[in-house]
């Protein structure tokens, strides 16, 4: 292999590859980058068996080929050498790849490329394509609410449901839930399926270029192929039944209350200040009329007390909630006023913007003594 | 104790004092900001007995008292207040301490002032004074030599030397060592001393002030003490016997070679990462006539090669070096082009800025098999 290709296109195309590149593996193969060149065309993969992401950017190739190279190398390496232009290639026999750019010169010693798993693109039928701004938005606002323990995997995933023309995002943990609809804004179809969360969020982090893209997702039984710009990644499902979300969230609440999102927020972090030490992190809330009084109380340190003013409709209600499950869903609100929607202090809340019918977030509120 | 006060003062006082809260200790006090209001002034300290910290604000003092705080709590909460004026006031009947802003209100316990170990101002004839951007300049171009290991606790400190109007500052690990000489520009005196790096490192943080400031220091046996504008440091002394430095500076170099500062730093630290995962982290120099090829070898990962322009007068060298002691070093360098200066492959070098004989940087060879 020898090939020349622009140096902040190769970096780019490390960077985006980079999260699938496994770290603790007993698979050293797993541990590097895999370059492979021909037809003006340099193509980059990494995978972890749970992800794997390949990048394709233009090359000057003089002679094709495959290598693999470390990717904790790689990365550093590219990022730091000098010039505009990079040259690498191979030799036959001392099995080491020469990476040249001005007077830099490196030469690595190259993993066995026949090891490594390249990437089978998913193909079927099944597929529906999304805007890049929609499908981030998407994201962004619901899998912070998934489940981090794996004890119950398929809380540890972001739901996708596409109806028609409408796609939905959810994710849940048991205790809190975010719902998030948008158009798909062309096609239309029908699909249901569970990716796992820390792949959604790499997705949202790559999606996060400056030109939009339409992003297409394939998928048949457990795989699914995500596809926008130079990007290919491919994702296992998770498998199992999502539970019916619907069930979850209120036909309608005694009491809503409108507030400030912002005086809102840094109130609730404030209080929470000495209520995080605390196994739940409990802040208590007394809804009344025309203001919210928030609260805690942690024995060893003392108390905190906060007064936000609000717009109330419907009965006082006292209710405690886990402050992050209320902050979380407070920084991802981009309305200037929110709806705060509850019934009694047992049962299940909802937070959502002003006018936004398209975004629902249920929490379940903390028992107190 | 009640008392009004502008916020940003008090942050300021707090975010002062911080470095000097015990963290791990087994005496609960210490972990404790102390606060004391009399005649318009609100003085914070914090100490962990080797390092004590105060800083002086104005203040509305409608009641004088003193109180001790959780730092750690007073610092994020302080940060979070809303408004402009904080209001802090005690009940002697609870021993909790009411801190109110707007709509926010906290309780905090009290810790037992009467614990806290106040700080006592170092006094005596010894002292001298020099402008706060020299003392800085002075900490940050030499405490980074110094040894973090505790074994010999002689190198973990910067000595201080005033002789006449000159002002030195030197440190040390035994490979290598940085001396930063300056006017004291103004007074004159004679001293010697050793003071932790750790809080001379926070002291060149504290001094990085808008507005110049004088710094004063006095000492007496094992303790100095600092100020400058609001704030008071009093710190223990290192004691012992601080080598001769002049005996580790060679009198003479056989060779010279005058280097670009960035393309030399670039190009070591490029070479430095296939070998810093190595005991030494060992890079080899090759000072021939015109240029320095840069080169290390990392048997599991491969080779990297450099080549940087220079102006060679003398003999050809081939040594090699921690690639940390040498980068480091680059890193404090300010003017464009630098000396490297050398002797033989075993003997100390040195580096220096071009034109400059106040800064002085002496590093020992790494023998290579």
């Amino acid at each position: 292999m020898k090939i020349f290709c622009p140096k902040d296109d190769l970096h780019h195309a490390v960077q985006t590859v980079q999260k699938a590149v496994a770290t603790k593996t007993p698979l050293p193969i797993l541990t590097g980058i895999y370059l492979s060149a021909q037809d003006d065309q340099l193509q980059l993969q990494a995978t972890d068996y749970e992800v794997g992401i390949s990048c394709t950017i233009k090359a000057s190739v003089e002679e094709p080929g495959a290598i693999v190279l470390s990717g904790r190398y790689l990365q550093e390496m590219v990022r730091r050498l000098p010039g505009d232009t990079i040259e690498i290639s191979s030799s036959q026999e001392d099995r080491t790849i020469k990476i040249t750019s001005q007077n830099s010169q490196f030469n690595l010693l190259s993993l066995p490329a026949e090891e490594f798993p390249v990437l089978k693109p998913v193909s079927g039928d099944n597929s529906f394509t999304v805007k890049d701004e929609v499908l981030r938005d998407l994201i962004k606002k619901t899998v912070f609410a998934s489940a981090t323990d794996e004890a119950r995997p398929i809380f540890t995933g972001g739901l996708i449901e596409i109806d028609n023309d409408e796609i939905r995002m959810v994710a849940t943990n048991t205790h809190r839930l975010a719902l998030k609809k948008a158009k798909l804004g062309g096609g239309s179809g029908n699909a249901k399926m569970i990716i796992p969360a820390k792949i959604l969020n790499e997705l949202a982090r790559l999606l996060s270029a400056e030109e939009p893209h339409e992003v297409s997702l394939s998928w048949q039984k457990n795989q699914v192929g995500i596809v926008f710009d130079d990007v290919y990644i491919n994702s296992r499902l998770i498998e199992g039944q999502f539970p019916d979300y619907n069930k979850v969230i209120p036909a309608a609440f005694a009491t809503k209350v409108q507030l400030n999102t912002d005086h809102f927020l840094d109130a609730v972090e404030r209080v929470s200040l000495l209520a995080r030490d605390g196994e739940y992190n409990v802040v208590k809330f007394f809804f009344k009329d025309g203001a919210v009084v928030i609260s805690s109380n942690n024995p060893d340190v003392g108390k905190a007390r906060e007064i936000v003013d609000a717009k109330t409709d419907g009965n006082e209600v006292e209710i405690a909630f886990n402050a992050k499950y209320v902050t979380d869903i407070l920084k991802n609100i981009d309305s200037d006023e929110l709806i705060f929607s509850l019934n009694t202090p047992l049962s299940p809340a909802g937070i959502k913007p002003v006018g936004d019918d398209n975004y629902t977030y249920i929490i379940t509120p903390v028992r107190t003594g």
